[in-house]
């Protein structure tokens, strides 16, 4: 398969429908990003690299990053962390807080924003400088060190945080929170305000293409099964309350960041990272979107 | 692949640890089924047969019949279709009706009931005797005449109908229904009261694990294209509000039924069908989905 | 206290004035009814008529008349009825059905459509021939033969009656429904299609302004306790989900119809009823309320 | 009218029938009362006083001060609250953040927990010391220094106000809160933590039975066409998502708190409060509710 070839192709028939979008616009730093900018990088089994446009650009990856931390947490606590957090998607806007309370506090995935509130909370718990080790890990599974922290927007979001802090306050009156709630804050804004590139992103989801293992790293990950089932849960719960739309129209597993970008995997194949900053309405990048669909057609593989 | 010993062995290992749900109560057909009754059919891309227990008893298929309904008119109307009902999760029990009015009369997927009803509903504006037409399908695509109307469950649906007829009429109301409702109805009842056995409902789903092509047929049924998104739909809403709970731990596409039938596939291996009357909370089969959940692990594919 | 001078100032105010809305125009007899109508009639203990405007002309009196078919089965049922029905205001719209969905099939309270409904189901398990009771009933307490039947009316009405038909199958599905749903929803949509003018509307409210004695009937139409009991309904849940606005800013219990009608009481004083077609968005006459907001200002009592 | 004797009937016919409830348990505060406690104070126009039972000793007045903070904001900022807060019953549990949600940050009236919450608010930003300046205004109207803030209550209420602080992270989230949100829970769990015996809470809201005018304080408090929307909001919102059925049973303008008391007023009349700690599954006072529901009957007044 020649993989170049198709990104190639895709990448040049989304410049040429140009589909179009907004830029998230709550923060300065997203807002005044160039919209323009395209890039798509893909990771083979082998580690092999294909890239194309701005495929070596440094992004936020927001609520991408929420993948690295609940496989941080899902390798250490197994079966307890489902009790705080369900498997189901949502149906919901990602910051939604009526459903949190029709169910008692227990958010309805990891992927919305309580139940990636729950998932920084538990890591709190377990690791004594949070933020540092999760850099580490990112570092460690896409074989470089690649992870920086934009603090600019880090401090851009904690300005606007008032949302995020009172689901966390209410997971707290659901006895669903355990830190200190402004540490915990601290340490998810962190998280979404990484910046990586393309190539880089692709490379840190490569062990879940792989059955947990990442060649990177060069050691597993999470085993087979926990790899299979964080697929899972990406693709029905990871484009937020469009999932069934992305699984119908791509079919793969994946994650989207209101900085425009998606990484996804064709597990036995490939990793990929797509971005492009500007967003449809439910959050998740046009041309990304449409890249993806466009390659899973070409390539006629998807997971079904 | 040794899959009749596979089958097997799950089937054992499921009997072993016997849990129990409670069989359907709403109507006395199948508050009256044996509830110890449990059979496995595997069906591979070839055509062989495997089976397992009571595999070769007829029983109520039920919801299952949704997604031959929706084959029919997939392959009819194409993209029209969607612009009448969504394919997103839908995070409600599947009979609610504040979501269809929250989302002002278009059903969240094809297999919650009111969606299932919009299907019946074009199903009946396409097909003359459609009652007829969808027998016919059934039978071409299990290659035999398998198909059985149980006129006792039939009746007895629609003496407990008041919840459809009135998604009916909520649905006419934001003119999402074309058809008479008392003959729309009819036909819905009746494909969900038809009865198969676990080897006519695994061939019957071959189709989709084998691109859109069903070898019992020996034609194309739908296009590759449209085959992956049948399975996209199963996998994010074929389970009601349990759907990211069943991608989480089996992880293959399916669509269960209150007679305690599942139907799935493993595209480009198998399709499967297993049946055991009792249900968990959510509505579907204890057992069912326990053999499904042991099968995956042993094979070691799932989707992911 | 000179009513007829009130009632002509705050006539005159609010055409000078001049507030506008916009007609119903679900049906085409109320969209081509003339918009510019306005009437008040006031009616004291005494029996005392005071008109002003178009107070003679009868118009379509629609949810006006939930009131009048409560009084006939709250004096009948008594507490048996408060287990089908709430009393509590919705804060939702009038015909929702999510909150009959949440709150199991019990109605939130007698005037909004569900609840309504309940109420003629009530009233068809009472009396042989309910429409033909319902027009002696309401022709005795206003003391003519006053109640005609706009069978035009009745039939628009019917002809978009698909949520209304949903809410009685939805009430069936959970028992709250006794009789044929046909049958009933031609009891409902007769009475709401009654026509009465001002006049006629005012005198038929009087036994609530008078502890429940009609002066017109010469009897007593309910006890004291309940005809306070109509009220505080009428008060806490009159106006759809505007009651608590209309509360505040006008301070009479009252019920209103899409009509363009508000039928309001003051204890011990008097009762009244305005007219004027052209509704705000919550359905509620914004001429007729105008001029009940004025009126309580002048003649400085509200309730409270 | 010989009030004292009617209370001291109602007063043993209440004790003879004896309901219970459960007193609230989320703080230890509220949780030690005596249960068994109970009084009744009366206030006519005049200023007499009528008392029986424990009607002198202090209790935890809890959400009825929600009275008093929205009369000191009532007159003062006028219309430009009612932007801030709307005037709807809620027919949700007064600690609900659902709605807040589905209505955009504007609490639905100001007596549910979002609500008080926006008025505190408002009240910090006009006064520069509110607690001082509440127990001022609270001491003056009941015409003695009578509020002392119980400071354990206070304490422990901050001990448990995960919920309060995400409504107020939510509320600004909305920009719908001013100032700094530690600041502004302090002054509303001071209130809350208020303690005053029926007899000061009934004086305290006789300016409500009287136009406006208190006799205690010697001055209009608010305008007559203020206090009578003040008390139309106790009608309609004053007993969370039972109030409709307290305006259906009893019929006069008041307001509950958890800790068992009820402050309530007959317009042109009096003023009364009753106290008994337990409470019914809605949060009311049960023996209070009681006495005030046979208070009416025996008077046979109540607004309507």
């Amino acid at each position: 398969m020649d993989y170049q070839k198709v990104i190639e192709e895709v990448y040049n028939e989304v410049l040429d429908e140009n589909p179009r979008g907004k830029v998230a616009t709550y923060i300065p730093e997203l807002e005044n990003v160039n919209p323009d900018q395209f890039g798509i990088a893909l990771v083979d089994l082998e580690g092999n690299v294909y890239g194309v446009g701005d495929y070596q650009v440094p992004f936020s990856i927001q609520s991408i990053s929420k993948v690295h931390t609940l496989t941080m947490v899902f390798h250490v606590f197994k079966s307890k962390l489902w009790s705080r957090v369900n498997v189901e998607p949502s149906g919901n806007p990602f910051n939604s807080i009526a459903q949190l309370e029709f169910e008692k506090g227990i958010p309805r995935n990891p992927f919305i924003n309580a139940g990636a509130l729950v998932i920084t909370d538990a890591l709190c718990s377990k690791f004594k400088e949070p933020v540092k080790q999760i850099s580490d890990f990112i570092n460690e599974i896409s074989g470089q060190n690649c992870v920086k922290i934009d603090h600019q927007v880090k401090n851009s979001e904690k300005n606007h945080s008032e949302r995020n802090t009172a689901m966390a306050y209410f997971l707290k009156a659901y006895k669903n929170f355990d830190n200190d709630i402004a540490e915990v804050l601290d340490v998810y804004f962190s998280h979404c305000a990484m910046e990586m590139s393309c190539v880089d992103l692709a490379k840190s989801f490569s062990f879940l293409a792989n059955d947990g293992y990442s060649i990177f790293a060069n050691r597993e990950i999470v085993s087979e099964s926990h790899a299979r089932r964080i697929n899972a849960l990406m693709l029905t719960c990871g484009f937020y309350d469009e999932s069934g739309e992305f699984a119908f129209r791509v079919g793969l597993p994946g994650k989207s960041g209101v900085g425009g970008g998606v990484a996804a995997v064709m597990p036995h194949k490939f990793s990929i990272a797509v971005w492009s900053p500007e967003l449809n309405e439910k959050g998740n990048s046009v041309k990304s979107v449409k890249a993806l669909e466009l390659l899973t057609d070409k390539l006629s593989f998807s997971l079904f």
